[in-house]
């Protein structure tokens, strides 16, 4: 098991969802020491993280520029490196294709360029995504590591991109990297461009008695939740024990179709709520059926430990509170 | 069958390598009316190809821009779209590997866009390569099309990445996208980036005097090599009767040592050729085996018609020429 206070750790769009939670969950469990824990960030460090870390370790960069991706490593010389910064709406991912493919691959690029370049021997998280296996025929479920990939959105194509770099660069130039591929992902601070924050944040807005009715897409479709909190849990397993080269589902292995996720939200409410399908909701392709596979992670001991319910109460909680 | 008449056939990057072939194969075979066929370039318009078309069907257009491209698909009204235009070494793909993965994805991204937005019922035939499989064990070989995908450089990340979207798109868009994976192809007017014209145009300075030994690579790898005249029938054949959605192969299926290539070409020369293996031309990880199962592509009726040797014999023809 690699020791984490061996060396200092970077964590690329740590003030976002996921690497928000990871750097709680890093420093909760004393798992790394503040001193030694750095995050780029995009626009601002929010209050609930500022005070985490001393303040020199919260680096405004653009990752899009290979010049300042070099020196933040030169300058950080991180051994574990978490990459979450990402362009991550997949509802969107047509709409702003260029946008989520060109700066999702290009910060990979940079990313491993600056690792080969300044610090060869740093282990990198490559965060893929399930997205990027797409479509599944009913004997490919629950999904494997070595499902074909039938992406449908560019979103999936532009994840499947980063891995495909890192496999090319870990061949080429025996750099060490771990590939994760999360599953659908839940939690208090992910945007409403989701579907599962987009219910809640209606559902307080139903509450407050500022909207009618619940406007959601198709709720045909089967997906695996996982919190947020188990999810970066095994994004530090993966650094600490993954291993080089191989590739990690990480999702709950439960399919819930949207429509169950939905009543579960809506039994969470004060209130009676309303559904409504609304056309505009709906993707052009919308992908069936989505669940792990998680075999491979377990191995390793993970597991998820939060039940939806649980999850989803959070999240309306966090809602509520906006 | 798809008739080629019946619209109007646009070429991105008809002027490159592969393109000019299949400019002339399309007008040589009377496949096309001149009139009907457009194609785009990039610096200038080579001589042997500038009377072939109508002036005005030479479009010097920067495909990086999404605006651009649209107003060339608004202007031609293409029904049958062959996108070469590509940045297209392998060799060079790490050392400018952001040159090669942005600009071909982006160059995709802003095709698939234009057709979607301008001529959504078009024919497009997406140019992938056999570099996106990378490294086969044993017992897949010889490659079929559902190999795995395990790229060892940024130019096979590209193409699978363009391939990929490809997929998306018609899958949510429904456009009509038949895909291809040329293996290595040669012919005259390949650049010496490329290992047979380098070794070509290298066996003319032997000839001239003016370089002492043929200075090579890897010559144990083992590759698939089809006269590019025979991969353009094939491009045009998919073109007119491929599957809407498939992707298929396009490789002799023959494999050959680079020895026995080097070899040959030696054969051809006028002088004796003494070979030394050149560090500098080692690339840092190459694949050992790649040997195409074209069985895919044969069943349409292609197969290839030129042999290595006359190939050969061509491309050192050519470089004497220079």
């Amino acid at each position: 098991m690699n020791d984490l206070n061996s060396g200092s750790t970077l964590i690329t769009g740590g003030t976002g969802f996921a690497g928000s939670h990871l750097i709680e969950y890093l420093l909760n469990q004393q798992l790394v020491n503040p001193e030694l824990l750095h995050t780029t960030y995009y626009s601002d460090v929010p209050d609930y993280l500022a005070h985490r870390l001393p303040a020199q370790n919260f680096h405004k960069i653009d990752l899009t520029s290979i010049q300042a991706t070099n020196q933040l490593l030169a300058l950080i010389q991180p051994k574990f490196i978490y990459h979450l910064a990402a362009f991550a709406s997949v509802g969107n991912s047509f709409e702003k294709s260029r946008q989520a493919v060109l700066n999702n691959i290009s910060l990979q690029l940079n990313l491993l360029e600056a690792i080969q370049n300044q610090v060869h021997q740093a282990r990198l998280l490559l965060i893929g995504s399930a997205e990027s296996y797409g479509i599944s025929q009913p004997d490919e479920l629950p999904i494997k590591e070595d499902h074909p990939f039938r992406p449908v959105n560019p979103y999936g194509v532009s994840k499947l991109a980063q891995e495909m770099l890192g496999y090319a660069y870990a061949q080429s130039w025996q750099l060490d990297i771990v590939r994760v591929r999360p599953f659908n992902h839940i939690g208090e601070r992910q945007t409403a461009d989701f579907a599962i924050p987009s219910f809640a944040k209606q559902i307080v807005a139903i509450e407050r008695g500022h909207q009618p009715t619940l406007k959601v897409g198709n709720l045909d479709a089967i997906r695996d939740f996982t919190d947020v909190k188990d999810m970066v849990k095994a994004y530090q397993l993966l650094v600490a024990t993954g291993i080089s080269g191989e590739v990690y589902n990480i999702g709950s292995g439960q399919g819930k179709t949207m429509k169950e996720v939905v009543e579960l939200l809506c039994s969470l409410s004060t209130v009676s709520i309303q559904v409504e399908v609304d056309q505009s909701k709906l993707r052009p392709l919308d992908i069936p059926v989505v669940i792990a596979n998680n075999e491979r992670v377990r191995q390793l001991g993970w597991q998820p430990t939060i039940s939806l319910l649980s999850s989803l109460q959070r999240v309306l909680e966090y809602w509520r509170a906006q």
